[in-house]
């Protein structure tokens, strides 16, 4: 099983990708989505575009999203949330199904603690996924530890 | 010319078409996207596919949204913002120009008052686009205004 991590932010999409097999966890890739256009508009259509291409590419069987919970300012949650729209209908459209995890669920699952650090998830993803570097950046470690959480690990 | 005007709800999707030929204003027709699903993921996928049916019918030359500014709670403001999100993506993947109106400048354009009641706003869309019957239900009304405010009448 193919499982596919996304942690949506208002300027980049971390993205990791784990494949579990006979209880072992594999890393099949991670990265970024950056969006380079300014207008909102055509924002939309590059994460729709470049979300497509790492499903075809990855085809995950599961998809595990970090759940937009708090937020700071008003200007980011809308953006944010947005993205997530785009996200969601392409995943829905594709028949991925979705689950959706709270950003102290994923820290407590994976670091028994819950008030981990960002440096705290990339020591643990790659212990357990076997990296031979920390994952960076860390919207893509959270990412990978999306995934990780998703396979039941 | 023909604008149209969508003012995406939580519950409801009001849209409204209006045609502009010779100064004179023409309304195409209105009503309400109601998404019966449950599971948001499902909503997102019936949002795109009615929108792509009213752009079809309609062919718009160009698009007004009601922008989200002022918010109560947490959880509408995300979901909202997410079928903004497909919303958005779908009028820019059908290169449909996109203007976003403030609540209280639409209010204020329509209105010269700024404060007016919704009801009021169905008064006003009723004479300038002579329909029959005030245009119900309100978020219907409303797109219908940012589609004449998208006119520029």
């Amino acid at each position: 099983m193919v499982i596919l991590g996304i942690d949506p932010g208002s300027s980049l999409i971390g993205y990791g990708a784990v494949k579990s097999e006979n209880g072992k966890l594999i890393c099949l890739g991670y990265g970024t989505i950056e969006v380079e256009a300014k207008e909102t508009y055509l924002r939309l259509i590059e994460i729709r575009k470049s979300l497509k291409k790492i499903l075809a590419e990855v085809r995950p069987n599961k998809a595990v999203l970090e759940k937009l919970f708090f937020f700071k300012n008003r200007k980011t949650v809308i953006e944010v949330s947005q993205a997530r729209g785009v996200i969601l209908l392409t995943l829905a459209e594709n028949k991925i199904p979705i689950t959706e995890v709270a950003p102290l669920e994923l820290k407590r699952a994976l670091t028994s603690y819950g008030r981990s650090t960002k440096e705290n998830i990339q020591k643990i993803v790659k212990l357990i996924l076997n990296l031979k570097e920390e994952p960076e950046p860390d919207d893509a470690a959270d990412a990978l530890a999306l995934a990780i959480l998703g396979s039941g690990a």
